[in-house]
C-alpha cells in the first residue's frame, strides 16, 4: 500500500504488523464547529469516540486502544469537564482502553482529538478501493436521521428528541459489523460526508461507477414522515447528501447475498442492498420507475 | 504493564505486537499558550516534531509513522501555513512519514497535535521505572538553553540567537541516542518539564531517590557566561528547573559506563554523568563541597 493511498483512506495502516494488521485513525472536533457550545458535553464526548470507531469498524477491524488529546477551554467549569469525560466513558466499552493522550489548556474554543486503534479480523483493512463490477452495494441501520436531527437542533423542523439525538451521539452499528465486513465485503467506508459522496468514494478509487437505487435506501419511521410532509421541504436528496450518519457502507459479490442477509438475521444487524457497482465513472441514482435523478447540488464531486 | 503505569509514562505500547514492539506517543501545542501567536511557524512545525521525536528516542525506540491534528485559524494567511507545513518537513527526517491525521478549522487560537508511532530497539520500551540502587545518571546534550531562550524572548535577557534557536526548536540528541537507551540504560525520560522534575518522575516511580552534582550537569558555553555574570540574577536552579530541553536523562549500571563513554565517543553523541540513584525518596543536588542544595521552589514534586 503506497503512502498516498493510505492518506486517501480513514484508516492507516501501523507499519509493523503482528499476526493481525493493525490500523490507526485520528478524529478532531471543534468547538463551535463540529458541535454547538451549548450541546451538552456528555453527548459530544460520546460522538467523538463514535466518529472513530465507525471508522475502525467500517474496515472489518475492532478497535483495541485509543490515546485522547484535550484542549480546554480556561473558563469552562470542572462539571463541565466530568461531562465530558463521562460521555466518553460510556461510548468507550471494555473492548478497549485510552492508553495515552495529552491535556492542554486554551483561551479559544474546545478542541478534542480522538486517536483510535484497531486490530483487523481478517487479512487486512477492507478499503475503499476494492469494488469489483456487480459488487452489490450495501448499507447498515438508516440513512438521514443525524440530518434531520441537526435541522430539528437549528429550529428548522418540529422537535423531535430521536433525531436530535441520533445527531448528537453517532448511531454507529454494532460491533458484529466489523466481521460481516471482514468476511463478506470487497470495499467498505463510513458514512460520515452523506451516503452520495461516500459511494462516491469507494466509485472513484475502485475505478467503477456506483448505481443506486433511491428508493431502496433505509429511512427511519420518523425520517419516513417527515419526507411525506410537503410542509418541510426537505427531500431524499437531502439525505442521501447531509453526513453524519456513521453507518457502514460496503459492496459485496452477488454470491455472498444469502451470506450476508443470513449473518444480518442471526445477529439482528439491520442490512440493506441499495445497488451495485458498474463499469464506467460517478454516482447515478435511480427513481422508482428507473429515471436518473439529479443531484448535482449536493456536492460530493470533488 | 498494568493500564495506570502506561498514563504515566510519555508512550504508549500498542496493544499487538509483532517482533519489535511497538510505541505510540501523542503531543499538543496551543496558539498562545506553548508557542507565541508571533513565533515563526515554520520553527513551531519542527517543535511539534521534535518534542515527539524526543519521547520516542528516550525509550530505546526510533519513531516510524506520524498523523498530524491540524485545527487551523480561519483568519490566518496560506503563507503561514506553508510554512507551518515546511517546518514539519524539515523536522520529519527520512526514516518515518506521515500516515495520517485530520485537518479543522477554528475561530480561535491554532492547535496542533502529532501522535508519533516509534520501534523499540530492544525488547522494548525502556522505562521510567527502571532504574536499580546504585546506577549513573546520565544526560545528553546540555541543560537550561531553551529556558534561556525564552528570557531573551521576552526581554529579560541581551538578545542571543542561538539561545532564542534552543527554545523555538528543541535540540533532541541524535537519533542514535535510542540504541545506546536499548542497550545500556535501565531507565530513561526525555527532559520536558525540567531536569530535577524529569528525574524525580525517575526516581518516584523508581521508588529510589536521585542525588546530582549539581556542577557537573552539561552547560553550554552562553549559558556559563549568564551564569556568571551576577547582573542576570540566573542562578543554575533555574537551568536546572527550567524545561523544554528534550535531551535524553537515564540511567545505567555502574558496569556500562565505560560502553557508554566508548558509544559516545565514537558517534560524537555527548552524554555526560551527572549523579546517582540511591536507596530513598526524592531528588538530591549537591554543591561542589558536597553540601546539599536546597530548591524547594522549582515545583517538581506533586
Amino acid at each position: 500500500m503506497a503512502e498516498a493511498d493510505e492518506l486517501r483512506d480513514d484508516v492507516s495502516l501501523l507499519p509493523e504488523q503482528g499476526s493481525r494488521r493493525q490500523i490507526i485513525t485520528t478524529d478532531t472536533l471543534v468547538e463551535g464547529v463540529h458541535f454547538l457550545s451549548d450541546d451538552p458535553l456528555e453527548t459530544v464526548g460520546q460522538k467523538l469516540v463514535r466518529v472513530n470507531v465507525s471508522d475502525i469498524l467500517a474496515k472489518g477491524a475492532l478497535p483495541t486502544a485509543a490515546l485522547f488529546n484535550l484542549t480546554w477551554p480556561k473558563g469552562r467549569s470542572e462539571e463541565d469537564l466530568r461531562s465530558l469525560i463521562a460521555g466518553l466513558g460510556q461510548s468507550i466499552p471494555s473492548q478497549f482502553s485510552l492508553i495515552g493522550g495529552d491535556t492542554t489548556s486554551t483561551n479559544g474554543p474546545m478542541v478534542l482529538s480522538l486517536t483510535l486503534i484497531g486490530e483487523c479480523l481478517g487479512a487486512g483493512p477492507v478499503r475503499r478501493s476494492g469494488a469489483s463490477v456487480g459488487d452489490d452495494i450495501w448499507v447498515t441501520g438508516t440513512i438521514g436521521d443525524a440530518y434531520l436531527g441537526l435541522k430539528v437542533r437549528l429550529g428548522e423542523l418540529a422537535s423531535d428528541e430521536a433525531l436530535v439525538r441520533a445527531y448528537h451521539i453517532p448511531q454507529i452499528p454494532d460491533f458484529l459489523i466489523a466481521r460481516c465486513v471482514s468476511e463478506f465485503a470487497n470495499a467498505s467506508v463510513d458514512v460520515s460526508d452523506g451516503l452520495l459522496a461516500d459511494i462516491g468514494h469507494i466509485a472513484e478509487v475502485s475505478g467503477l461507477r456506483a448505481e443506486l437505487v433511491q428508493d431502496d435506501v433505509p429511512l427511519s419511521e420518523a425520517a419516513r414522515r417527515i419526507l411525506t410532509n410537503d410542509a418541510t421541504n426537505i427531500g431524499m436528496i437531502d439525505l442521501l447528501g447531509g453526513g453524519d450518519d456513521y453507518q457502514t457502507l460496503f459492496t459485496a459479490a452477488v454470491g455472498k447475498r444469502v451470506d450476508i442477509e443470513t449473518f444480518g438475521a442471526e445477529n439482528g444487524l439491520k442490512m440493506t442492498r441499495i445497488g451495485r457497482m458498474v463499469e464506467g465513472t460517478g454516482v447515478a441514482l435511480f427513481d422508482p420507475s428507473g429515471n436518473p435523478v439529479n443531484f448535482l447540488t449536493t456536492g460530493w464531486q470533488h
